[in-house]
């Protein structure tokens, strides 16, 4: 069977069958936003990498070569907020065809320079090499948290709020417009949603020291794929409400003008970075005044419940089924 | 300019300049084979990277899947071992063209994890993503040593004694060897230190633990390439001796029948993964007998001068520059 008929999913499955649940002072290995593993005392150590590979991940006509470099290293700052925790170092992997510029690669180095130090992350290491067709940035971030802090995608019990701390389906729209092309200034804060993405790492620390939520992911799937992930971690189900997707003005505009399905791009649209949780429903207003105080977002999206599954509660009050769709490496069809 | 014109090492003299020597923690930024930070007590972690693509770094034709996989973790164990560390826990980056079989990933995966497991590593996480032409392996390894037991590539004094654990030469030979479809039994070996590197992390273990090298890194470039490393780090020159360089019996035979200048091979080949490194004269005999004792090879092969460059002398006695050449991602026209 070709990767292309498995899925990325499944052969994500096929890994963690693999390389079975380690023990020793291994906290969490394959499944999560970050490996964790046990540091001195009761901190640990938290991993991620994430890569993005030219024509795949990105296009060089529509994003700078500055904010490519800020992108690597965010969407790996979203990874370890998703756990809760605090980055520390960078390692980055360069791969580049020979003709490219170099000060193209300054440019992608000092776009990762920059969004290091707002973060005050290091960079210590990390290799070159020729990737003779498309540009390629792997960065492996290392983090640390509290060992009672960190937040996984497994500890979700049914009846509990589920949370989203920003607004969706703005990365999607703006992927959308810069395809199209389309000019307007209106729609700038859609484009920088995609271009520039914040890593809620503020948030996810907030979440974190406030003892309260069960459970955190950083939408970068998309919203649905991302919370099956948080619902089969969890073994429960959630019912969304459509009318409590937090969905920008510019993103409603936008659609509206363009004859776009909002819902599309909130449910499936993805690369939004904002983080996704649950709270027990007597802590929620607890943790709401919490990130309010702390000046974060932060929106109750629907419910979980003990069935499995993830379902849409319309602007009608009818309840359907959502089918799961996600980005998926692997099978190009379902994007 | 373009990367081509740069080439690699300038490439990363520049990343150099661009993420400057960090402070805090950090013991060693980029620059060695691993980043070294501080951990709790008098330990260090130590991380690194290597990058694995086709047809750059390997072709499917000859490398079967499982001795790929082993050697994508082999390359990066080599890194630890050239600081004298232990490695402890893997995270995989798999970029995979769509229409490769889920097999032949699952025949990598077994080769990672069978190596893995011989050296106690915990393979904990990874990404996996499209790579539309290459399959592409970049493993982030992590490891631990005592602080005073790290060795870096910038500790040679001036006349010192420079040694490798290991014959050099073979695996630029059994390239060739694979390259020209050459079958023969009798050149095995050569093929075998090609595919199946050994990372030397006893012999770096015992070194470090022996308190008594100044210098140590991987021949992976080629061993003048990284003899330059340690010299240009130590700020010394280096004689090698031609009549000590250890280059097996196999690759001399190969050499001889195929009208080859093994030098070519033992000088600027490259791959072979032995350590190289340094140690004063009045401590050398004292660390060739723990190596001893340790069932480690240790081969002495010159040493070094307060002259900058690298010189050799050979069977003659006469003594001449030697242009370093080695692996160059950015410069194909070098190899």
């Amino acid at each position: 069977m070709k990767l292309s008929d498995s899925g990325e999913f499944e052969l994500i499955e096929k890994i963690k069958g693999m390389f079975p649940a380690p023990g020793g002072g291994i906290v969490k290995g394959i499944g999560d936003d970050c490996a964790v593993v046990e540091s001195s005392g009761d901190r640990v150590m938290l991993f991620t990498t994430d890569v993005l590979i030219e024509g795949v991940h990105f296009t060089k006509d529509l994003i700078d070569p500055e904010n490519l470099g800020r992108k690597a290293l965010a969407v790996n700052i979203s990874d370890i907020a998703a756990m809760g925790g605090k980055p520390l170092y960078a390692i980055l992997t360069l791969g580049s065809p020979e003709y490219v510029e170099v000060e193209f690669i300054e440019k992608i180095l000092s776009g990762i320079n920059s969004l290091a130090g707002e973060f005050d992350i290091e960079v210590i290491g990390g290799d070159t090499a020729l990737s003779p067709e498309r540009l390629m940035l792997d960065i492996f971030l290392v983090g640390e948290s509290g060992k009672d802090e960190v937040l996984y995608r497994s500890g979700a019990g049914a009846g509990q709020v589920v949370f989203v701390t920003g607004k969706i389906g703005s990365s999607a729209a703006g992927l959308d417009i810069l395809k199209k092309g389309i000019k307007s200034e209106k729609f700038e804060p859609l484009v920088r949603a995609h271009i520039m993405p914040r890593p809620h790492q503020k948030e996810g620390n907030l979440i974190a020291s406030s003892g309260l939520a069960t459970s955190l992911i950083d939408v970068s799937d998309g919203m649905v794929s991302d919370l099956r992930h948080i619902c089969e971690g969890s073994k429960v189900g959630a019912v969304i409400k459509e009318d409590d997707l937090p969905i920008s003005e510019e993103c409603r505009l936008y659609c509206g003008s363009y004859g776009i399905d909002t819902l599309e791009f909130a449910l499936f649209g993805g690369e939004d970075y904002v983080l996704m949780g649950t709270v027990p429903e007597h802590m929620y207003y607890k943790l709401r005044d919490q990130m309010k105080s702390g000046g974060c977002a932060f929106f109750p999206i629907g419910r979980t419940r003990k069935e499995p599954g993830i379902l849409l509660q319309d602007k009608s009050g009818e309840i359907k089924k959502v089918e799961v769709r996600g980005y998926d490496h692997f099978r190009f069809s379902e994007k």
